[in-house]
């Protein structure tokens, strides 16, 4: 038997069908368009599916489920979008039944972070472990959360936004309307924001040597690879933060591995190997109980689909 | 069948007989002299046990489990403590098998935090609701997170330090040697130290009319009740800094309950009222998802026996 997972993104939809061991045996990405209604993009996403099944040769009868991963927030019981601000349309949709006016197989959804850190936990960077959260540096700090295998959801679907702990009380304004959630200073976002403010206070700096509008996630690791003083402070500080939340992380659930996904992760143990010094310093019971095992994501951006394609299980 | 509950603490062992729906049908104490080694102490509740059984004329044979709630981290599939600051000799101690030269019964333990939180979820102020998060205020900070009605609890059992949790990035030193823990802020310990530096800082605060070193929880909520302008900024910010924590904890594991326990709720809805009202209005999708529910611990300290007499299950 094969499921289909898709990871429909505000931008893409990518839509790959799946082994039970999580291997993508075809895999195809349409642009969302994401001011449509949706009838229009599911409509997409079956063709993007039939295609599939043509490309393969594989009888829509091979085909055990349909995963969809989602940004937003969602009743999954009922298959249903409750809200996302990445649609136009982005409230109370009910992608099962939508889905299953082309195909009638189970239709499953999954917040997309969610979907992502089961992927790992399937056949990624957390193979076969039954506690994990995974932590996604990006434009936000995204997270999921594995327990038995499975994603915990908690009520109203509303579990796993890791991103959305306060680090520093009364601190900087985030997205989601708090003061100082984690992803105001972990997520890269942040990081450009804290490169840009130390490259006004330091005209010296050689990150100047990038127009501020060009400025990214890797100006502030650059310079400082490179020595520079305000570089190294930002970069510093940056793992400071994550290495605070993750402790935190860490003492609340205490999961077998934590997996840190995002493009940012390609900064590698210059980053992440000072992060799991101080996160193993901060933990609860530290130089008592065994240190707490700290991975990078495998999949990339597969892991969407891949994830997805689990969500039946 | 009945099942005996120990609650285990630095100062007194509680010991108490429990129904299958988790009423004490009888219960004694002593002090736990937790300078002794384990082996006394383990024989006291061995006696404290055989006396509820004289007492209550039910035969061992009626006794289907013991549970231990306790402090400290623990290999709870062991039965075995692996530290505890509380008593002297707190490492490496295998309860399950101390017990057992006693009584040759199942003997289970648990976190006394997670326990009481157990208790709740089981026949407390969560009674029957499958996923909770119960936050003690108390000296500190303590944490229960109760899955699928069970105790969830990580890997190394050392889920649930939600006090250990940042709320101020590098704020306030903590107990458990990090900074800026949500207890070093949160705790009742925190309260007193919060007020002590308003009485300083403010001479005319009615606070004062209170020596220092009889200081209390109750002394800022007084005289803020009495419309002390220094004790009503104390109040506000130690609701502030409570709110603030639970909205990160729901955000994490989104409970259908957070059960909020410790000598502090006495204060009523005079704290927990605007504790609802922020936290209400800081969670992850605020306006667009129903109200979380926050509710007061009913049980008091028979939590730890009752929770401790539910291991088992």
């Amino acid at each position: 038997m094969y499921h289909i997972g898709i990871d429909l993104g505000g931008t893409n939809i990518a839509v790959g069908i799946v082994t039970e061991e999580g291997k993508i045996v075809a895999k195809i990405s349409v642009p969302t368009k994401a001011e449509r209604p949706f009838e229009e993009i599911f409509s997409d996403m079956a063709d993007c599916i039939r295609k599939l099944l043509a490309q393969t040769g594989l009888d829509e009868g091979r085909i055990g489920s349909i995963g969809i991963g989602t940004p937003g927030c969602l009743d999954t019981a009922k298959g249903m979008l409750i809200f996302a601000g990445n649609f136009k349309y982005g409230t109370l949709v009910n992608y099962r039944e939508l889905m299953q006016k082309h195909f009638d197989v189970p239709v499953y959804i999954g917040n997309d972070a969610n979907v992502a850190a089961l992927a790992e936990a399937k056949v990624g960077a957390a193979k076969g472990i039954k506690n994990v959260v995974m932590v996604t540096l990006g434009t936000g700090v995204g997270g999921g959360i594995i327990i038995d295998g499975k994603i915990y959801e908690g009520h109203l679907s509303s579990a796993g936004e890791l991103g959305h702990m306060v680090l520093v009380h009364g601190g900087e304004a985030c997205t989601c309307g708090r003061k100082g959630c984690w992803e105001a200073y972990a997520s890269v976002t942040a990081l450009v924001r804290q490169t840009k403010e130390a490259m006004r206070s330091n005209p010296d700096s050689i990150m100047n040597q990038t127009p501020m509008d060009k400025v990214n996630g890797r100006t502030s690791f650059d310079a400082a690879r490179k020595g520079d003083k305000a570089a190294l402070e930002v970069v510093e500080n940056y793992r400071e933060y994550i290495a605070d939340g993750l402790a935190s992380l860490i003492n609340i659930l205490c999961p077998e591995v934590v997996v840190i996904g995002g493009g940012i992760c390609k900064e590698g143990d210059y980053l992440l190997g000072p992060i799991n010094e101080k996160m193993q310093k901060r933990v609860f019971g530290t130089g008592l109980l065994p240190e707490r095992k700290m991975t990078v994501a495998q999949l990339g951006n597969d892991a969407g689909i891949i994830g997805a394609a689990f969500l039946h299980a």
